[in-house]
């Protein structure tokens, strides 16, 4: 097995002695590291009903780069342990490497060790390390008055797994194809968080997995500020619009895993994050400005009154 | 929860940013670094009717140092990844940290990081990295007429295993309790292993977790060799003599989970390398020699016959 693995992969730069021995030796450029760890559970984070072991491979190394790309780094190295049911043969594990390794080579990320296992149900433990930009962008640093900003568009994920769960209806082909593509195989948003962090740009930034309100609310604590979210600012494709409207902002403001970026911006840096999106290699949209924490966190209608809330998000340990 | 963890845990040297932010930020004392990984799950590789949770938490830090202590390197860095069953609470949690925590601090490893889910049972993922010596020792690197050591004794983890399955006998409660704490909280030999490579004495080496002839095998492959090991040589401890006498070998030869290590070195180390116990904080002892990869791997009874060896080790994809 691990010789298949071994040979299935590319060596990568810097990796001075990769898969097959007690560790793997790897070179940096900078004397520091960002290290970052997430672990999917069959049953818990994935349904292999609703999803290939291509896709599933693919995205347990995107939520792992979207980690990296929250601090403005750069992957270098990832590590993957996996435990394996034996309904799943060597076929079904090559395609979760090709599609692990899809990603790996698109950015530049070598695979360089892990673990495999017997298990009873499908377990994914990855790790990634990178590369800091001279100053890492934590979520402590946003102040009242900063704007905020988001990557991409939100609620896509959400809405695709929605759609999964329920069958998917004859018509709107195109626009559920897309969503059920945001769902499965989500874009780290690599170079937007990289030229944040080295333009200086962003005083925190998280990226977006457990939905816009939940993972705001984590920056809100760290810097301990509050914010006020414009609804009708927030950002909706075509194919979310065309699937519930723009009316029903809830997939936007609390579904999960849709690993775009979330940041904060001086006010003065307006202008100039405004003309940003050739650099960043999608579009940042404004749609909030923090505020003093007393105040907490609000989303206001297009009339300036506060939404009722109901979720702040997913939570790992709500029973499902 | 993660707060629970993040005041539990010290913070380190050269840790920069540690628990609570989407990744750890860590400092490298060269521009190197030696990583490693392994997934334990319920069921597969322990069983919470014979271990605390205290002694689970120790051993996963303890069998991921064993790796960076083959490699001759020094630990730094720990990211630790549960998947936790409803039924384990809080307390539980908190008696798994305080093992990780115990053994993390007595070895100088700060744990930066992770993620912690729910799950069906309990799912430990633990990447653990490190500062390499100038030269990491691999498994490739013996040649035929090297000399091959082990250090400590060897079996006990798998008799303890064993006394453990089948219920303790009332009587040599002292043998007993000694082999469970083989068992239960193996030592990294972490001081040995860095002794080794720095000192340039070990031309290939590899921790014994699936058992000596398993081990032993990986290495042979990777250098293209053969061995020959001396069954009256092997170390066996009192508590082993106690229990089974030092004729049965076979938990010495095949048993998995000792964490000692393995190495070849030259001949004419061997002066040298017989002076070292004050320098490794552990015995080290003579068992056998490389050979022509053509004769494959014997061990020799006392007459030089051979012993006819029925399984080479633990395969973690063996029907159990």
């Amino acid at each position: 097995m691990i010789e298949r693995i071994r040979r299935a992969t590319a060596p990568g730069r810097g990796v001075r002695l990769g898969i097959g021995d007690d560790c793997a030796w790897v070179y940096h450029s900078t004397g520091s590291s960002l290290i970052t760890a997430d672990l999917l559970i069959e049953g818990v984070h994935f349904n292999l009903k609703w999803t290939s072991l291509f896709a599933l491979g693919y995205k347990s190394l995107a939520v792992n780069l979207s980690d990296i790309a929250a601090m403005g780094g750069v992957p270098a190295y990832a590590i993957l342990s996996l435990g394996i049911p034996p309904r799943l043969d060597s076929k079904h594990i090559d395609e979760f490497y090709r599609g692990f390794n899809r990603l790996a080579k698109n950015c530049g990320v070598a695979l360089v060790g892990g673990d495999t296992n017997l298990a009873e149900s499908l377990i994914i433990s990855v790790c990634v390390i990178g590369h800091p930009p001279a100053r890492p962008v934590g979520r402590k640093g946003a102040k009242a008055g900063d704007d905020i900003y988001v990557t991409g568009t939100l609620g896509d994920s959400a809405l695709g797994l929605e759609l999964l769960r329920k069958r998917l209806p004859s018509a709107r082909q195109g626009a559920i194809a897309q969503l059920l593509a945001r769902h499965r195989q989500p874009t780290p948003r690599l170079a937007a968080g990289s030229f944040l962090a080295k333009e200086n740009l962003a005083t925190a930034m998280i990226d977006i997995s457990d939905g816009l309100l939940q993972d705001l609310s984590h920056v809100c604590e760290a810097s301990n500020i509050g914010a006020i979210i414009w609804n009708e600012r927030l950002p909706l494709s075509r194919a979310y619009r065309t699937m519930v409207g723009s009316d029903r902002t809830s997939y936007a403001l609390s579904g999960g895993e849709d690993y775009e970026l979330l940041f904060c911006a001086r006010a003065r840096k307006r202008a100039r994050l405004e003309s940003l999106p050739a650099r960043t290699e999608v579009k940042i949209t404004r749609i909030g400005r923090c505020v003093a924490a007393r105040r907490g966190i609000s989303v206001l209608d297009s009339s300036g009154k506060p939404l009722a809330l109901q979720s702040k998000g997913h939570d790992h340990f709500k029973k499902q």
